[in-house]
């Protein structure tokens, strides 16, 4: 009836090409996908399907995501390991609320994704930050740190990291692991680009390893023996089908899920959103999140290219940057002296726009660099917006 | 595909009339009126309405909120005082986060809703309990207690107090918002029963006496003599629509407004739920919300009659209770040495079930209460459960 239009925080004005956007274009939003899994859900569903839910989210969801997350990662999945969440903002506020106290320390990637370190000072928690290199965190960095401070969590994105693009190697995920099971702190893996990798597969996901932590448990049956699970992953459909449903997962052994079913706000609601639960549980039933993945991947990957091109052709003396494999994001190192904060200022006279550096850094470092998504825009738009950044770093 | 039903945790053995059930029964859940609004949506639906969406909640979706409730409530709602929550449990989990520390003191009525003090236990808060009687909180041992202690928040169910059924009188919801302003502590009015009223208009809404608060501070322009906000409304479409869905909303002045937006994970996440909003705007929009709380009225008004006649009819001389006018429940109260807990344990074999009443209690007072929910039965099973129960307690 309203004729208002829908929109976001931070959309930017017609005409402008604002890689700060990290979000999905509307081509890349199926709208039919989920038009076909409600028109499903709701032809057979039952009035009872529209009451609480049980905590751990339904078992015929449940079921689904554990039968595509096998298909996708390296190894089995368990519907068991599974816990539903309202999305991976909502994954990581839980997370605080459920592990860790005010004045508690996190480890964080120096850059990582900046709102994750808002959601942590919402909670009162200390961020350390551990330096990444091209195979992702420094693990000699890591123990140093270690040495000093144990921390409640490292929160860290493995895969195609926001904003750096690159990946923890499999050797430092292995130690990561390891350091984590040894000085008993939780490695929060946010695994929301895992799926996203355009160049072939992507290292083997925590949420596997955390699999091999749910195995030792069960069968040693929760026992000394057992060690204790140290590896939470968070996984979404956010990036991979529509924010809007505000649906995720974590996966984790029996104890830190048995930790996560005491939450109050989760016994008293129930499932954390069921019925989205409903609708995404058809479009993996039949296939339709496969299909869709693939047309994901193959869209971004022309982006990537796109993006990678433009750059080459108009920043190359300007710029240095990885071609990243998988995810959402370029990162940019301008010359040393840059301010990428002023740069931003200036870009809306240029049309175009992006995330300044120093919003990745936990102290305010990476002044000089700054931060493209790729996934907002198609080829064209691409060309034309790094042309426009180009104009700007020139003017 | 998969054939494993729907279930809730604690869903009863069939055959079995478990009054502990605080939950819609499915004559209760609109599944064609949800059909209708979820094709409504769809047909016109455009790409983007499934991408982020804005913090405080899609602007139509608070227009067409603010509209019912300016019809239901006694005073026109604005739509900048209304956010968008992901129901009422998660609005309490994020009311927490927002405004409390570890430590902090939070009043709530004794009795009141069990499954709240676990989400204020999430967040390491100390309960006090303010005792109540036939018009909600007392008053005079509410100011007793405000002279050894001020709280962060007050937790209230103003309407229909669950477990206890009874409403807080008018001439003490104007005192308890002049305690608020006076002291500095925030009101959190539990109002999901606010609507559900059977015998007449419930109360006035402290959504309404927010909206009062918010008039002050937009007419004084912010400033000084503004007043600082105290009430925080939470209501939800779980009681009067479904609650598998996930979306409640918090009533608020500008500046706790302010502070709620602030939040990493809505800042990251978006909208707490984007996509059931866009259902509900169309059940809304479309008047569909108003016809279907009238039919619940309706329905539960006969439950409420069913139970207190079954009641007198079968435990006139066991218990003493009030006919409540509104929301889920009847609060009994046995001989003084009864022991409803144990009772409780006993109650499987007789078929029947019901909450004893310590859960309800900061202190585990209340071991001779029980409460009984009507909403999850028709008549008929009412009446055969009380007889059960009669049975049980005369065993």
């Amino acid at each position: 009836m309203s004729s208002k239009p829908a929109t976001f925080d931070g959309a930017p004005p017609p005409g402008h090409i604002n890689f700060g956007v990290g979000q999905p274009s509307a081509d890349a939003l199926p709208l039919d996908l989920i038009r076909q899994a409600s028109e499903h859900f709701l032809a057979s569903a039952q009035p009872l399907e529209l009451n609480y839910g049980v905590r751990e989210g339904d078992e015929r969801f449940r079921d689904a995501l554990a039968a595509f997350l096998s298909r996708h990662y390296d190894s089995p999945a368990r519907a068991e390991s599974l816990l539903l969440t309202a999305g991976n903002s909502h994954a990581l506020d839980f997370v605080c609320t459920t592990f860790t106290r005010p004045g508690d320390t996190v480890f964080v990637e120096e850059p990582s994704y900046f709102l994750a370190f808002q959601v942590f000072r919402d909670h009162g928690l200390n961020i350390v930050g551990i330096p990444v290199d091209e195979n992702g965190m420094r693990m000699d960095l890591l123990e140093a740190e270690l040495a000093r401070t144990t921390p409640v969590l490292i929160y860290t994105i493995p895969s195609f990291l926001n904003p750096g693009g690159q990946s923890l190697s499999a050797e430092r995920r292995r130690r990561l692991v390891q350091l984590s099971e040894q000085q008993g702190f939780l490695i929060v893996a946010d695994e929301v680009y895992q799926l996203l990798s355009y160049y072939g597969p992507a290292p083997v996901a925590l949420g596997s390893l955390a699999e091999q932590q749910a195995s030792a448990q069960l069968e040693n049956g929760g026992g000394q023996d057992s060690g204790r699970g140290s590896i939470l992953s968070l996984g979404s459909f956010s990036k991979i089908l529509a924010p809007g449903l505000r649906l995720g997962w974590i996966q984790a052994p029996p104890d830190l899920m048995a930790r996560m079913l005491d939450n109050g706000s989760l016994n008293s609601g129930g499932s954390f959103n069921h019925y989205a639960s409903h609708l995404v549980r058809q479009v993996l039933e039949q296939g339709m999140q496969d299909a869709h993945l693939e047309h994901l991947r193959e869209l971004y990957r022309r982006r990537v290219e796109a993006m990678d091109q433009a750059l080459h052709h108009h920043l190359a003396d300007l710029a240095r940057w990885q071609k990243p494999q998988g995810g959402y994001f370029f990162w940019l190192q301008l010359q040393q002296d840059a301010d990428s904060e002023a740069l931003r200022q200036q870009a809306d006279a240029f049309r175009t726009g992006f995330q300044p550096g120093p919003k990745f850094s936990s102290t305010g470092a990476f002044k000089h660099c700054l931060r493209l998504s790729f996934a907002h825009y198609n080829e064209d738009d691409i060309s034309e917006g790094v042309e426009r950044l180009a104009a700007l770093l020139q003017a």
